[in-house]
């Protein structure tokens, strides 16, 4: 048995936060930031747009999990521009300086949003006009650009820094373009959530996954969803990049669950 | 003959800045905003950090030039997120609000820069290693991304925040990844050079072609380099965007004009 890795996680009060304390915990020493109390074991309360208040928590770091960020997709550019820019660059530049290996970043769909809200098919699988659509179509990949929002966009500078990072420091970085990780854990009440699930079980793996593949991972792009017979996303460069197998997966024929039934009928 | 257009130049202090005067000041009504005095006929003195300073230039305009940027890839993150992070921003917000249909984004080759600084046979091009080079080869497109300075990913910030402007709010932006603009206007002492050059002549067709393509041009990401017979950039799709035809273009004869050959030598 060796140590376990030491592995910090930034916006540890989070719901994935959450996730990653109640499913990996066993699995690595943790160590949790946010700017509130997120009550770990091991935690520190610190706000990371201030670089010398949150460096003190990467020493002797192996891995960051980024999840800290304002996560709305109706963030105001200040607080994106705090949150989520000006903490992005900190957390890469604190890992960098504390010879950490690697960074995992919490990436979104929101990167690609604009796909599913103005081109067909993905638009006309997130609305449920399932007959619409022609098979097969054009899995969005990890060279895809199209963000919905600013929160989309400072995740898509996200992932460029830390390309720079990885080409110029040699830090390796994982972005994980998560889809929809919801609580409870049950997508069957529209269409879009259905195609964007990630379930809590396969949040675990895919973190993990990120957390554990080797360093020839390097950078990479990976979409966060579960298998779903709806997803609209390259899933499988996640398996070749660092073995992510989605366990879990909604089918279509959840879209004639109950509480789905009312929605497909307003669509259609 | 109906009005000019009135077009505002950002950085218009710059290099660049002063083509578009030179070559487009018969064309176009141009008004050029700087932080430093520009001595346009037409200016103003403001920080692009600034945005209710810069706000007043943007009223009654229709097309945005936005060349103001920290140019330098060896910028500062603070230089880098004041000048070009917020201060594009700010350019998009103020054209949105004062109703402009366009900004054309100065962007660069330094958004893909990685590229022929790591692998080859980009890389061989960028040292004059040409035997070594096998043709055909992929040639980089709008949809790369590999940034090699805090100053190359801010432009790619540039291009997503860009793309989130254009389908949330209609303005039309063309983004120019600009290869390198020289004085004098001769690239024939560096074979990087000869791959990235984008002659004066060819830099203002390229900014007026950005400015007077059809609104049907929506968003679109230009690779802005002459025909160079050693170029590495799909440049054909700045011709289907917007209309762009290089007039000048470096032969792989330039590698043995007079001056290149010492370089060429030292490096085989």
């Amino acid at each position: 048995m060796g140590e376990m890795r030491k592995v910090l996680v930034t916006g540890a009060a989070g719901q994935i936060g959450g996730i990653v304390r109640d499913k990996l915990g066993y699995r690595y020493e943790l160590i949790g930031l946010d700017r509130v109390d997120c009550g770990w074991h091991r935690s520190q309360v610190a706000d990371l747009a201030d670089f010398e208040a949150i460096r003190p928590a990467f020493e002797g770091v192996e891995v960051v999990v980024h999840l800290g960020a304002d996560p709305s997709p109706k963030a105001s550019w200040e607080s994106v521009l705090d949150n989520n820019i000006v903490g992005t660059r900190n957390v890469y530049e604190a890992a960098r300086q504390a010879g950490a290996k690697r960074v995992v970043l919490a990436s979104t769909n929101h990167v690609v949003g604009f796909y599913p809200l103005k081109d067909d098919p993905y638009r006309a699988i997130y609305e449920g006009r399932l007959s619409e659509v022609r098979r097969p179509f054009r899995m969005l990949d990890q060279r895809d650009m199209r963000p919905d929002s600013l929160y989309g966009v400072s995740k898509a500078f996200g992932e460029s820094l830390g390309s720079f990072y990885h080409d110029e420091f040699g830090l390796s970085v994982i972005c994980l373009r998560i889809g929809w990780v919801m609580t409870p854990d049950d997508p069957a009440f529209h269409p879009a959530a259905l195609s964007l699930w990630l379930s809590h079980r396969d949040a675990a793996q895919l973190i993990s996954k990120a957390i554990d593949a080797p360093s020839s991972a390097g950078y990479a792009i990976v979409y966060g969803m579960s298998k779903n017979e709806l997803r609209i996303w390259d899933i499988e460069e996640g398996q070749r990049a660092i073995g992510f197998s989605p366990e879990d997966g909604a089918g279509e024929e959840w879209t004639t669950r109950e509480g789905m039934s009312g929605f497909m009928g307003r669509v259609f």
